[in-house]
């Protein structure tokens, strides 16, 4: 394999597989990316092998072949290469070498053979559909906070992708919960998507998909199956295993009685919680919502260190409420809410309180209370 | 006490104050800043029984008084409070509680009575003097980073400050080494600063230090004594016990009969070592420099995953030489070259090395060189 590459080019491809391998590995050919030169392009894959991502790019491929080497090492090299320089990338198959060189600089990586690296079989996929980059970037970005930590309940430690009927008829529907918090975000559903299996894509998935998503013009090609979920712009194909587990029934969380209705300004409110959580000790981060006519009041007790209280002026009327929440959960949510208001609808102290913003009932949430 | 002050200049008083308290802290009294306010001054006095920071500023005092509250606590507050917001601090000094008050914000914080604050003892100094604050930034910028983190070695945990001769007579100078290198910077004298003793400024001082600095225009008032240092400005003092041990004969470390003289861009030198180091595991990660008439090769070797090597044009008239070096030590002394040029003086491969900028001797390094 012989290869020139332009170090910007080279440096974008290696930086998506670098930050899919993992860390950590039992297996050394599981550290590296493999470099496969074939007619005027070149790929870089790698894997963790529950997710593969594939990057393309033009390069001039002098003698065609594949070899891998250590995706962070070859990352770090690149990274600091100077800006604009170009690389060529050597591999004559016996020393068990890769040449890097870039200018006066010259390096020389250790290779494993490219037969021993575990390309992810290709799938069967049952529903294959086009989704606009800020549409699937807003379903997941509001959506991933929410997400389980807990192990053991490994079936909510992603985002449930799949099919719902809403207010507006079908919809592309994203949730996560965490049992203290859910987020629901809808989008319109591409035509093509109406067979689609509900698949619980895997939170670091969430993570990679996201640096497909900053280009607003790009169109992302979605493949579902049962066990595997794919996203695909021209250059990149990133794949991954589905969680394989059933989300639990959400809808049943998501209140719909609630009519007490709080209406207040987004960003006000957010700052408010966060400078009252500030005397309450780490653990317990309780902050009581006092709603009276128009009037909120946000307080803390913390008997060792203090105490803290803070009014907001806000639309509500409805009876007094006291109502308590973790400060991180409302504070997350609050900072979902794009435009300038948030709108809660309470029922009881003991109840979930429901969130949306404005009227909008294509991103709601839900957030359980705490006793203060 | 009750005082109303900007949050602007609150915030700079108390993020000082906050800064010198330990974060973790068996006497609770020392998790504290103590504020006490008298005519139209209020001061923020903060310690770990080692170091000493009093900020003074300008408030409007309505009742005179003193307290203590947490310092983090305080300071998380006010960095939350809106920009330019108006901060009333009381205390009745009945219950128990400081109130912090700000627009529709309003915190209690519990408070520990000011009389068990430890204030530093005053002490008699044997010199004071006024340094600009540009020059003792130079001192202890050029010379922190070679500071010892061996506790064994706690005489070179700090910065040896004090008076030497140099080649252009009496200078104030500083002075650091971890054994593997060694950092020697002078500035001019100031005429009242000769008959000062030297002291060892421990690493936490010098990082408070850091923050007098900022201002071009300031003056800084030094005081030493055997036991203690003191840097001060009209609103901020820093007062510091120095290190309780003799700092070793460095004079010996640095070597005068080195003559093959290496000059070369300080920024390519850098990033050069930095490329090839990128191959080498983290444990031993030395560097070869090969020098050859006016050319210099950088190369390391690292057996299980590859070699790298780079070459920078140079100004060397000798005998070719071979030298190892620790990466990280080259870069180190490499970024505190503010002029373009890197000047190295070698002798063996086997003897300590210098570097200066330039021609200027008011700067020097001596490097340790490694096996390779």
């Amino acid at each position: 394999m012989k290869i020139s590459i332009e170090r910007g080019t080279l440096l974008k491809a290696v930086g998506q597989a670098q930050s899919v391998v993992e860390r950590r590995n039992t297996i050394p050919i599981l550290a590296n990316v493999l470099i496969e030169a074939e007619g005027d392009t070149v790929s870089f894959r790698a894997t963790d092998l529950d997710i593969e991502v594939v990057d393309k790019c033009a390069a001039m491929v002098e003698r065609a072949g594949a070899t891998t080497v250590s995706a962070v090492t070859l990352h770090e090299i690149v990274r600091k290469l100077p800006d604009g320089a170009m690389v060529q990338l050597t591999d004559d198959g016996a020393n068990g070498r890769l040449t890097v060189e870039a200018g006066r600089s010259n390096f020389s990586l250790a290779t494993l053979p490219k037969e021993d690296f575990p390309v992810m079989a290709s799938a069967e996929y049952d529903s294959n559909f086009a989704v606009p980059a800020p549409v699937l970037r807003r379903l997941f970005d509001k959506s991933k906070f929410a997400i389980s930590t807990e192990e053991t309940r490994y079936y909510l430690n992603g985002v449930y992708m799949h099919v719902a009927d809403s207010e507006n008829g079908k919809a592309l529907r994203c949730v996560a919960t965490d049992g203290h918090r859910l987020a629901r975000i809808d989008a319109a559903l591409p035509p093509e998507a109406g067979d689609m299996p509900g698949v619980i894509v895997p939170r670091k998935t969430v993570g990679e998909l996201r640096k497909l998503l900053d280009d607003d013009e790009m169109q992302i090609a979605v493949s579902v199956s049962e066990a595997k979920v794919r996203f695909a712009t021209p250059e990149i194909t990133l794949t991954s295993k589905v969680i394989d587990g059933t989300f639990p029934d959400y809808t049943r969380v998501i209140p719909v009685g609630n009519t007490r209705q709080l209406e207040v300004d987004a960003a006000e409110f957010a700052k408010a919680v966060d400078r009252v959580a500030t005397v309450s000790s780490e653990r317990s981060r309780a902050v009581k919502l006092t709603l009276e006519e128009d009037k909120l009041t946000l307080s803390v007790n913390a008997p060792d260190s203090g105490a803290a209280e803070e009014e907001l002026a806000v639309a509500y009327n409805d009876e007094r409420l006291e109502i308590g929440f973790n400060a991180k959960y409302l504070l997350e949510i609050a900072s979902q809410v794009d435009r300038e208001n948030a709108v809660f609808l309470f029922n009881s102290s003991g109840d979930p309180t429901l969130m949306r913003e404005g009227n909008d009932t294509s991103a709601v949430y839900v957030v359980m209370p705490m006793r203060v």
